[in-house]
């Protein structure tokens, strides 16, 4: 099966991060492959404590918007996004996450068309979870669970900073 | 702050997971505690294995409705809802989790005033989150963050059932 987790609100990478937690729970091997982020959030630190929970790691340090991309960023996602196709072929895992996919595909890093010839390699028994914020409708179209992740609220329009911990 | 995971789609009680494994990444001591469910779910094998992730479980084997509740049921949420006042006065934890809490108090199992008095008793340097459907308009209010995660597409609709380590 192939889930995502977008909208604007709180909530899209944890509930993935759950996810994995959980099918580690029904000893299945999960594999987290994080884009955009340097590898630096808590979460990272704690999964690496997690027999059968793998990470691979291919952004790095910095804000990257849409108008502030680096031949780097390019390379990162091309780099990640190969690495993806391979793991995926192997069914070395039960449970793969791309997190932030769905920002890459927004910011042009990688085609809505790649990403959808990867949904279809998916193995039957092998369950793919997509995050990040604008989701392309058509990668929604082919996914089997969608759920917009939406802000009614959120803390940080009273001023309150990103959180180590929390946040990130 | 205080943080809600509410909607009709999947991913509240899995983005209240990933946010305890994130916190404790960044050294936070966390607990769960999980109302209306019996602590089968898969996740509570993997979280009983990470140091500083603690878990407290209030529910019943079996399906619980707004009309075939028991008097069991009443007498674990009073219990959870204790303990749960009890700890947050220790100051033990720097995260609390109440899962499914906004059902329990849909189902009539606990007051909203009851939650309400609880949310104004939360020490400024803890984090505690709300999750489950049908969040009440009122706890909505207090809290300082919400979430609405809206299922956009599910595969149950398909007719696919819960799968063990995905759903549960």
């Amino acid at each position: 099966m192939i889930q995502i987790y977008t909208g604007n609100g709180k909530g899209k990478t944890t509930a993935a991060l759950g996810l994995g937690l959980r099918a580690v729970g029904a000893n299945k091997k999960v594999l987290l492959v994080q884009f955009l982020k340097d590898g630096k959030s808590s979460e990272i630190k704690a999964i690496k404590k997690i027999k059968n929970f793998d990470v691979r790691i291919f952004g790095r340090k910095g804000f990257i918007s849409k108008n502030k991309i680096l031949k780097k960023d390019f390379n990162l996602v091309t780099q990640g996004f190969n690495f993806v196709q391979k793991t995926i072929q192997s069914k070395e895992y039960d449970l793969i996450i791309l997190d932030e996919i769905n920002v890459i595909n927004y910011f042009g890093l990688i085609k809505t068309k790649d990403i959808l010839e990867l949904m279809k390699k998916i193995p039957s028994k092998m369950e793919l979870i997509l995050t990040g914020r604008n989701a392309s409708k058509k990668v929604i179209q082919a996914a089997d669970l969608v759920t917009e992740m939406k802000q009614i609220k959120h803390y940080y329009k009273k001023g309150i900073k990103a959180r180590k911990g929390i946040e990130f």
